[in-house]
């Protein structure tokens, strides 16, 4: 890796060390983790592994700060379980630390991306709203809204085209067009309007991301440090979860590739029978199995308990033992998987579909 | 030239010949003339020279159709003669045609070229809008926004972005930042911002300007064909004066340099000053200009007469056979224009200074 990460691509990234050893990243630790009371599934697991400033923010939590947590998402489709991860994050923060939750709807990069129209975005963005608040988004401590209508986001990033390079972005992104710099700029924006005097002023902020999305997280951090005269901006902190392989265990999983993601919107059979054809760490006979145990590490379905359908940490452990132990075959762990995924989905969406009014009429209201 | 003009330096384009054989401008010519009832001074003396689709847009009025004239300043100071010229152009297009004049503020713009702040942007921009008052803009029949303020116009750049590319840019502007870049973008969306449903919808739109700033026009309607299938445009057209040399005659008049230029925020005394110092056709000795006469094709002194200082035909002309006779000398013909200078700005400046609270009202509405 030559550190830069293609973040709308969706290759796997194998070697994470370099984010490390040379762009500044820390591993979450257990002294991080003990000032954590109550810790999700995410953290016990080591899903989100990494981190910029948490520990920033959890001393501004101690000192009874005003603390903000914001993330996004482009609304060129449903959620994905990558979106879902990342939709509880968020929800963790408002809930363990009373984060006040800032959610774009990144509507000017779904264009500059995917060519869609800001009428088509805005109809996934209900959907992407309606899937927040079921899985238990407080809307009366969240500021949602759509980059199109917010012009405080449009304005910070007119001016931070003013010190960015082309060669900053160049390095970065590799060669884009000027719609893809611009938006990247604008998520930039999106970052630090919780900062501005409109929104309480500087504070302590954390973006839960995947880790490939690490690029926009420096230039952010970098804008911030040089715009600090004006605005006082605190560096935007940041935690990583690893991502989600692809149902074939081939890529990230991505919304590039619909057969190999599960999505919040899949018809509940389809997504059985996706998770009954995905990848597992299966020897060549069941013989075999029962002697040596399936390979766990490369088994997507193991990793679909740990970051999704498996909430108790001594059940997860007991189907590891199972596994490795040769006891249990992927026939009937991924049939149980498949069950928990299409049940799921059939409560998700039955939730979510109640939520669609409310969705709607928060992004109606617009600009805060 | 090679089609790559400069339209933020002050450089004198000497040859526009190529505008006309290459890049589709039109000379304004006597059957153009004709449609048009009462005819300003500058249309009279030919300074308004040039055009792109006027005919259009006077077929529009002959068939009674809604029409707009369109143009902005870069609220980066004072009015100077140059923009008193575009304003004076948008007037008449609103008072002879009934056209609804659109007018951008361009503070973004501003920043990007001149890192001027959206606060200091502000503060220019109120006496440039009341400038544009005291000259006879009916602001019933106009709409004055600060881009700032403007979502639609930003939406509109970031739609443009998705496709233009670096090397169009690049070809029409030369190597900038992706501030300045953007900003051209944004200012096709001002351009086109009149043939939006919520403005409604399309029409011919005329964009007074100095031939210089052609670039913005060439890529405005690139965009508006573009973007035809999904918005209806009109191509926007264009109607373009000759600039102002600068006081000195070395340059294009303009803001950069403030002794060489005419500002309508001048202390009278200074402009008195200033005009009694520009550069004239006269001869090294006085015995050579009463012999040869002036030479009045180089007098600055001449154009500030003809573009601003003497409204009325006949005396011009008699103006210049008495110079080029030999009759007038140069010293008497200075003094006489720098007390009209000095008259005018006393006057301009009593009117404006009423309109400032008007122009600060006008901006503070903001968005429509």
């Amino acid at each position: 890796m030559d550190g830069k990460i293609d973040p709308w691509g969706n290759e796997l990234v194998s070697d994470y060390e370099k984010l490390f050893t040379e762009f500044g990243m820390k591993y979450i630790d257990d002294s991080l983790l003990e000032r954590i009371k109550s810790k999700n599934r995410l953290l016990r697991r080591g899903i989100i592994f990494a981190h910029r400033d948490f520990d920033k923010f959890l001393a501004a939590i101690e000192k009874k700060e005003p603390v903000a947590a914001m993330s996004g998402i482009k609304p060129s489709s449903d959620f994905h379980l990558g979106s879902k991860l990342t939709a509880e994050e968020l929800i963790f923060l408002q809930q363990e630390f009373g984060a006040k939750v800032f959610y774009a709807v990144a509507n000017l990069e779904a264009y500059a991306d995917n060519g869609l129209s800001l009428e088509e975005s805005r109809k996934n963005a209900v959907v992407n709203v309606a899937d927040l608040l079921a899985l238990g988004l407080d809307p009366k401590n969240a500021y949602i809204y759509e980059q199109s209508e917010q012009k405080d986001v449009m304005n910070l990033a007119y001016l931070f085209a003013r010190r960015t390079t082309m060669a900053t972005l160049q390095a970065l992104y590799g060669d884009r067009g000027i719609g893809l710099y611009f938006a990247t700029l604008t998520q930039s924006g999106d970052i630090l309007l919780p900062q501005l005097k409109e929104f309480g002023g500087p504070k302590q902020v954390i973006v839960p991301v995947g880790i490939d999305q690490d690029p926009h997280i420096r230039l952010c951090r970098d804008l911030a440090a040089k715009f600090q005269a004006e605005y006082k901006f605190r560096l935007p902190g940041a935690i990583y979860h690893k991502f989600m392989r692809s149902l074939d265990g081939e890529s990230k999983m991505s919304k590039r590739d619909p057969m190999c993601m599960l999505s919040l919107g899949d018809d509940p059979e389809l997504a059985y029978k996706k998770c009954m054809a995905a990848f597992t760490g299966g020897r060549a006979t069941v013989e075999q199995q029962r002697k040596l145990g399936g390979e766990i590490e490369k088994c997507v379905i193991f990793e679909l308990y740990t970051y999704h359908f498996e909430e108790d940490d001594r059940k997860l452990k007991e189907r590891r033992a199972a596994c490795t132990g040769g006891k249990l075959l992927c026939g009937e762990c991924k049939g149980e998987l498949a069950c928990r995924a299409r049940d799921y989905l059939k409560q998700h969406q039955a939730k979510r579909k109640k939520l669609l009014p409310k969705a709607e009429a928060i992004l109606e209201k617009g600009e805060k």
